[in-house]
């Protein structure tokens, strides 16, 4: 058995978002407090956490003094440059740990490695120079999708290829960073998977959501899914292979598209994530505390849907409906104390109950 | 209408315990910061919360730089000094306000407003001397209950009094403090409203909780109470009348008796209330929500109870079966943060869903 992580410890968080915040409240049902680490001013987490350290991740004395104030660090973000984790993980455990992060970086690393557990990704093909591009382009067709291999989120560092779009010019787009060119895929749905696995090698996976994305950023997810018995129970296994052979601990977000040829995964979050906000609503113990009691050492919790779920994010001026959907029946609301509205930036979510079984 | 504070604003809140602590978890999702003014160090609440003051509630420079920092004012405990209120209700809306305070802080002063609007108190008499207290125990009978007007709490400032019992011993127990004694009522059982009043008058009252105490400290409750459909009705159209005659503004437990005669009010709480915690897993929006909506100028939640719900307040060395609770199935866990296990310290609480409907 892992040992359980004392009362009053505090969990260390890198990245101060909107993820942050939600995993120090649940650290603090558990009787946990939290430091947030984050370059940027103004962390959302920080207005619900105990301690808040402000500087980059290039500031390897933060870093350290950082981790001797904490007893375990998890991170809201999969981008955490590999220098800070190289002074980190010298002092403290990190939750999911280095392995889960190499993979989950970058996607072409990614794609290899779920090929490699025999998990079925779209066509791809790396893409370091604009000739390989054109070469991919032959290989893949088009349409097609031209993805960073680093540092894309929401639809950032992407670039859709059409029959007459110019290699050259998408390839500049991306700024010549390495990338991925992938296939598009004809899906009937996207789902999503969220998944946890303990110390211990317990795994728990909440029900399959349903997402519906608008501009590339999520705009619903919706549970129970449209799909089938026999795709729900495929989706699970699945989750929990990548948890399992990755011996990972914490909380993964598994995002899928449902084809006629079966299950095909579109991306892993080695994270709570955006698809698994609803939740916060529909189940005993949500996706916040399932990461921290995985991170902590406990037992995972009862995670079994109780009630249909749609949680709908507000992006940007979307915060304008606030008042209106306060006032709606079986809606709960969660902002991110964000101080800026900017055009597609998440301030807030709600998780609307439409059903309790 | 009301106006709503706007989102990023500070909610200042008195007292730093768990109520606060709880509080300071809706203000978040609402989009709001708080800031917690607390005498002690080590308050739970702060770890969750944006700011901190650590003073006492004598030092009127740390007051008004509080208040100056702060959009509105609440409070988890009804024993503000009224030097305190008068510093800082200069400077900023207090809610709720002076006169529902003035009327819970003071047992006499309560029952006294209760009677004058018709609600039903246990028989009492004041008690300001020791002869007080035999003319007393001669009009009111024993068994009887000797309290404190002010400052009592979890059975602290309290001295039962039987056949045997010396007046002058149970008067220098509580120290010669202006004190009511109160008729021994036989009841039935012991049920809770949680109710709140918005600022335009709206009021909204979550299902009666059966509470059980143990020691003088509340030990569970349980929703449904076992009431008839007619004494559930009373309860909450009493509760309201509380909170409409006050022109109360947030949310305010009633304690109440259910006696062969109807009921029977206990006492009033300004405040958010131990046997409403069940709200958190039962309804969609919990008394922590509600009381920050009423504050803030929303529009009430939906307070609509979907679950039956067992709350299980954790006390003292109770925390030590926090890993079995843990693992057992539909429930959920709220620790206080607190540093120092104590006999009858209230370290947690875990909410048990028996079933949802």
């Amino acid at each position: 058995m892992t040992k359980q992580l004392p009362a009053g410890s505090v969990i260390g968080i890198l990245g101060g978002g909107q993820l942050g915040r939600m995993l120090s409240v649940a650290a603090s049902r558990l009787g946990y407090r939290t430091h947030i680490f984050e370059p940027s001013a103004g962390a959302p987490a920080a207005q619900v956490a105990d301690q808040l350290t402000t500087a980059p991740y290039e500031d390897k004395d933060a870093l350290t003094a950082f981790a001797n104030s904490v007893d375990v660090i998890t991170y809201e973000f999969e981008n955490i440059p590999t220098a800070a984790l190289d002074v980190l993980e010298k002092l403290r455990p990190i939750h999911p740990d280095r392995r889960a992060l190499a993979v989950s970086q970058d996607r072409l690393a990614e794609k290899q490695y779920l090929q490699s557990i025999g998990l079925s990704v779209a066509p791809y093909a790396e893409v370091n120079f604009v000739d390989d591009l054109q070469a991919a382009m032959a290989e893949i067709g088009v349409p097609s999708i031209l993805k960073t291999r680093r540092f894309g989120y929401d639809g950032k560092g992407q670039v859709r290829l059409n029959t007459d779009s110019d290699p050259e010019t998408a390839f500049t787009e991306l700024a010549g960073a390495p990338a991925v060119l992938e296939g598009f895929i004809e899906f009937e749905r996207e789902i999503s998977v969220i998944g946890t696995r303990a110390a211990d090698g317990q795994v728990a996976c909440f029900d399959p959501g349903e997402n519906v994305h608008l501009d590339g950023i999520l705009h619903t997810t919706t549970v129970p899914a449209q799909i089938s018995g026999r795709q729900r129970m495929d989706a699970v296994l699945l989750a929990s292979q990548i948890l399992t052979s990755l011996q990972y601990v914490g909380v993964m977000g598994v995002e899928l598209f449902v084809t006629k040829s079966g299950l095909i995964i579109n991306e892993i979050a080695p994270r709570v994530h955006n698809s698994g906000h609803w939740t916060q609503q529909g189940c005993t113990i949500d996706q916040f505390e399932q990461h921290i009691r995985a991170i902590a050492g406990w037992s995972l919790g009862d995670g079994q849907r109780f009630a249909d779920i749609e949680m709908l994010n507000l992006i940007g001026d979307d915060v304008d409906k606030l008042t209106d959907l306060a006032a709606t029946p079986h809606t709960s609301i969660h902002m991110y104390g964000k101080a800026a509205v900017r055009a597609g930036r998440k301030m807030g979510h709600v998780n609307r109950v439409t059903s309790v079984r």
